[in-house]
């Protein structure tokens, strides 16, 4: 890759990576969405999901610290803003745990990730040292994802509500406000991107993120399907219906 | 150190080393609210404190990646709203650059920390390594200083503006700003520091921690009295009034 692209065309190239790998095309996304699991399979995605959405906040607070513009950080902070609200009980995280709640998961365990797959806390975890350690162009692009997130949500809660008797619009409205604000942020970044990403070598490093962020949510969905869907093998320590008195 | 101590005694111990290793009793420190310096030596001062003023918001956005609780999340992200400000111009960096304005020094070179002291750098890289690397309670902690520098910074404030003809009153607009806030600042991580630190082992963390930041503080006077005062001997690379060009 040494030919340097427009911004147009890098957006492109983006854009294309996402067609290829973004969680849309996984089948546990397919499933989920479709209303194909069952309630011990999404209670699965939501107690998993958990620790991903209570990093994020985590993960928007080290890209700040690796921006030097004053003027980029006002644009980013307002992530940490949102997610964690002005108050007691109005974060991202607490709508979230409506959902946990909702399926009758203990919310003290839930806080304490008890039960999580490790390969949710790998993936998870290798996305906050990305986001740590590289530079700061790939940090911004490795949320580029977020330019996906809208339609994918959208149709995964019409999906779920239209299928799971178990699930209700209220316990969903983590998601309404994600949606609200997702295409601002990712706005912001791609023009981050796009203003820094100038060189061949720089705009492959832009690339590379989005694909390391497509692979980190990918695995993510891997290790559900393989310890829920099929072959159905929660491993040691992960949480697992069967056990559970209900 | 084997003694758990009650959360008044932990603060009076915190306060003991201050009082021991604060910045207040470094002779740099002393000349310059003294106004005992001359314009180059203040402008020295001025420089070097650029890059730790740059770095302030990113220290804060590491500690508030290292916070897992949202509400402390909520009260720690007035630091960087504070320091960032709402707009183009309105960041603690612009008003800091009023006094390097002020001095005459170049706005782009300052920006790009020419001429800063390698022990500068050093010293505000540890602090920033600290954050990112000890425990949440030890990265907020670290910021214990603050308890004392609402004294010390009106102090020298009143001081410069006595003595130097060439520091105007808006120039300083910077730390009426961050006179306004830092008792809340400390305020918080004070009952932060007292709620976390109830182990003997912990308490000495945190201990620790506040003797760190006071080296931070101190070892950059230090090498601005060495290159600007006594001895007087500039390190490579490093401004030197005597080569530039008035």
């Amino acid at each position: 890759m040494a030919r340097i692209l427009s911004p147009a065309d890098l957006e492109a190239e983006l854009r294309q990576v996402a067609a290829r790998r973004y969680y849309h095309l996984h089948p546990f996304h397919r499933l989920l969405s479709a209303g194909r699991l069952d309630r011990a399979q999404v209670t699965a995605w939501a107690l998993n999901r958990t620790y991903y959405q209570a990093m994020i906040p985590v993960k928007d607070a080290l890209v700040l610290s690796r921006l030097a513009d004053p003027a980029d950080r006002r644009s980013w902070r307002r992530r940490i803003v949102e997610q964690d609200g002005e108050g007691e009980g109005e974060s991202g995280l607490d709508r979230w745990l409506r959902l946990t709640d909702g399926l009758g998961l203990d919310r003290a365990k839930v806080l304490a990730f008890e039960g999580v797959l490790p390969a949710t806390r790998f993936a998870v975890d290798a996305y906050l040292q990305f986001v740590r350690e590289r530079t700061p162009l790939e940090a911004v692009a490795s949320s580029l994802t977020e330019l996906f997130s809208a339609t994918v949500v959208s149709e995964r809660m019409s999906g779920m509500l239209a299928s799971y008797d178990f699930i209700a619009r209220r316990t969903l409205a983590y998601f309404d406000e994600r949606l609200a604000r997702v295409n601002r942020d990712a706005d912001f970044a791609l023009a981050y991107v796009k203003t820094h990403a100038v060189t061949a070598e720089t705009q492959a490093l832009a690339i590379a993120a989005m694909r390391f962020k497509c692979d980190v949510l990918w695995s993510q969905l891997d290790a559900l399907h393989f310890a829920y869907v099929d072959p159905k093998l929660p491993p040691p320590g992960a949480w697992n219906p069967d056990e559970e008195t209900r």
